[in-house]
């Protein structure tokens, strides 16, 4: 809980323990498996703001974006690594990093981030961010992709496709696309709510609803598939492609219904989908992550992470960790920063992860209830094993 | 969290540091932004128990509603200002209350709470409790009124209107009855739930429908208007007045069909009303108030409080408040006591959040995630500064 | 909160207080009021693993149940009664129970529970385990019996019925099968959801739904009883029976639509039952128990627990028994372990509510906010008088 202090080694009379414990968790070398790149230009104070919330309004005049849980996070743990006290005012931190500029900002807050490799989503807004090369070229760790299956549907659709030849179209799309990514990834959430009919919809009715869409897209100028007939082709084309698949699931912006993105809506098609074998990673789950345990419990083909929820809940990201080791399996949980842009996203969701990480485990291990190799064990099967595992990445390099 | 002993100084190896952030949070003047008046007369046991609870049932034989949290709170905090030892007796406590009488007991309770300015919602027994007049005069401490809409188109329908004169006989009486107040309140979540249409209702339907409602109330011999329509033409004549708009959401009073009062459902009226700037203030919120959260993060004109639920979770209040303290921006937070009746609803409503907040800021300042600094000024915020700012209130008298 | 260490001693400055508190919470004769029997056989490793989780799936050969909350609090909290160290690893603890046999592994730890008392639900796959006098016989404690009404309905079906008499069959069947019994169950739940019609059918639409579901069965060859009219006509039967009526709310195996267990669902057939006065009893509720909560707080027939979601969160049952002790008064919430098969589940669920108990409560008297009179009294209400009230048990033998 983050309303207590972290002495776990005063407090368990063995100063030596939960020291080791810290150490052990924070140099594991993580596997970020959902993440996107680093902001690519410079942040003016205006656009800073509006990339450290989920909200995409203007911020108000009577209000600043600093003045809130990751607002805090930032300028107490970003603002040493740019060579500042902790707690610093927001305009010294920005002044600060304009100075230095946004390359040097990258280099020092995704090295300090400790990450080991980067699984990296590329379906949104990605000329504005750093791509997976790039991401590998700033690190020095290795850098994958994972392909948003609604951004390779609306390249289909905007290269020119007759509804008749769109199925086949975005089937090779998908397998060209994805020849080296390592998952896929769904924003049907986003695009509908994930109270969607759960099995594949027929090829005449792929047809009849790529119709509808192209048709509008052609007036409109602009293809954004949300037709739910056409969502449930795209997860079933992933789910045959094989990779592991990404669900953004609860917490986002406000074009998600947060009330539709219950991961427990999901339980048709999971069911549907488990002969298949594919992973089906449930992402960030916030306030749903103890309904994403359940299922990465009882179902071998779900796993979740709490990722975009820890660097949004800042200094009480500690509970919402404590909340994700529950029901599921530890072979189940993994780590994701969600990071969009700013490097600070980066590095705290990795910072803060394994801050709560560390407090919880610690917590565990004063009151008797796990010993510390427990702990360091299943610290780095969350932390990066577990990805190794569903990801194919092999051993860290 | 509540599990833990409170004692940051200890823990924090700086005795000055917690102290000074307790004393300072304990010395705020509150704006109690939604709050009813203290009981006018005297309670006798089975009353006084019927008061300490969102039941309105009798109370069982076989139990006592002081075997509650709320009830251990009142005899933890309340039995010292009225000059008895903490954890008294039920007997003891009534009978001193008594002894006391009414008038001093009001007195007490509600000095001690240091609430500054009252925001007193009128809408509910209002003969049965202090109006605002009355409150500024026990306390000496401003009370502005908040005026429920469903009880202004009440009032209209009993004074005698038809249907094709409802809509401008409300407008009138709306704008009448709310000359001098700081706001609006709803409680659609009793009256129908959160899933109601989001768009306002149009002329006709408005008509057709206080013709079924007049006629209905005029059979019934009483007026509760429970028609969705009507309920939505409230809200958005309410809407048009300008004035903030509190919604009554999550826990209460049985009425309530919790499973219909998700925050999340306002969703469609939040972004219909965006461009009006009208401040919507979601109340209580509990269990959902991680949702409210989300509404405030990402919604410019949602803001949000977890008033009843502090009261009624007493040494669990900790937790509620720390669950508050996560993805909506500190601008957005703000405290109400929604207590009604006993002053001794109004006292905890004060003490427990202070003491809550006092905790959990104590264990982000003493795990080094805040600065005592940001501490004190995010406690002032929400405990008054927000509210003065979204109900024009002007500096502290 | 689990994430703490466990030294109230030490933190409250007074260390008789908190021991003291720790000592009568151990020694609590606890009346489990929803239980199952012990494993009567052997468990190798692969049933093992099977029996410490929810899931119904074979275990994936990358991972171990072991590596799960339960998992580690088999090691830690069973191992001792088994004579090994906690921590211990999963072959040396398996080899171990082979080793004492079955018989007295269920002796040993169903001993070392504490439980004084069993209310055995026999509805399960009863030939498996043992039955309540068997129970009765390892412990010496008294195990009466909870029948399941979807039981006696399936064994009316299986034993030959036409449509026409099957209410009437049921009917006699049911007083027969109860005569003895403590209390009612029904897992509606797992059958339907709990977004069935509230109110009891008609004969007529019983006899039609029997016909269907009789004529099912003899094609299908099983008697499997998920027709939401007939689950309806149990659960009204189950009322007018008049005994305790228990209800599987909330998390369980994956059969379970956890979007549809949602306890508040259950308002309608709450309201509609409250004057016959039968105890309404939500058991485990996780994820869903502040809603149980709430219910228990305002209906005079409904009581709850968190019975299953202790267990399956070792660790953090702290927290979720926390979140137990918010809105409900405390003559409303009762102890479970919903154990079934491996006396593991018995004794840790008696060990984890005791600890996660004694946690949470002598955290509120560390915190000054309960007195440690008012804690013990608290716990034993919960622990075991609450349940020898509303099952009739008397006092302690």
């Amino acid at each position: 809980m983050s309303t207590e202090s972290f002495n776990p080694p005063d407090r368990a009379g063995s100063p030596g323990r939960g020291e080791s414990l810290a150490r052990a968790v924070e140099t594991i070398a993580l596997v970020d498996h959902h993440v996107h790149g680093a902001l690519a230009g410079d942040a003016p104070r205006r656009e800073f703001e509006e990339l450290i919330t989920e909200s995409n309004r203007p911020v108000p005049s009577w209000m600043t974006q600093f003045d809130s849980q990751i607002g805090f996070a930032v300028l107490r743990h970003c603002a040493p690594v740019l060579g500042l006290d902790p707690h610093t005012e927001p305009e010294t931190y920005l002044a600060r990093r304009h100075e230095l500029g946004t390359d040097e900002v990258n280099r020092r807050l995704l090295a300090a981030s400790g990450i080991g490799h980067f699984l990296v989503e590329t379906g949104y807004r990605g000329d504005e961010i750093l791509d997976p090369a790039r991401m590998a070229a700033v690190t020095g760790r290795p850098a994958d992709e994972v392909v948003r299956l609604e951004s390779v549907a609306e390249r289909v659709a905007a290269e020119g496709v007759g509804a008749a030849g769109f199925a086949a179209a975005f089937e090779t799309a998908l397998w060209e696309r994805s020849r080296t990514a390592r998952g896929l990834k769904t924003i049907v959430a986003y695009r509908h709510g994930l109270d969607f009919e759960p099995g594949p919809p027929t090829r005449a009715e792929v047809t009849a609803a790529a119709d509808r869409w192209l048709r509008r897209s052609a007036e409109s100028g602009t293809a954004r598939v949300d037709d739910p007939v056409l969502l449930r082709h795209l997860i079933w084309k992933g789910i045959e492609r094989g990779l592991p698949l990404q669900f953004h699931v609860g917490y986002g912006d406000p074009d998600v219904d947060l009330h539709r993105s219950d991961p427990l809506l999901l339980r048709g098609l999971i069911e549907l989908a488990e002969p298949r074998g594919v992973p089906l990673l449930l992402l960030h789950c916030y306030p749903f992550h103890r309904n994403a345990g359940f299922l990465a419990q009882v179902y071998p083909n779900v796993y979740f992470d709490v990722g975009l929820g820890v660097n949004y809940t800042g200094a009480r990201s500690v509970a919402v960790v404590a909340e994700s080791l529950e029901l599921a399996p530890f072979a189940k949980i993994l780590f994701s920063s969600d990071a969009w842009g700013p490097a600070e996203l980066h590095h705290l969701g990795a910072l803060l992860w394994r801050r709560a990480m560390t407090r919880v485990l610690s917590g565990f291990v004063a009151d008797g209830e796990w010993s510390e190799a427990q702990a360091v064990r299943v610290a780095t099967m969350i932390g990066a094993q577990n990805a190794r595992r569903v990801y194919g990445l092999g051993e860290e390099a």
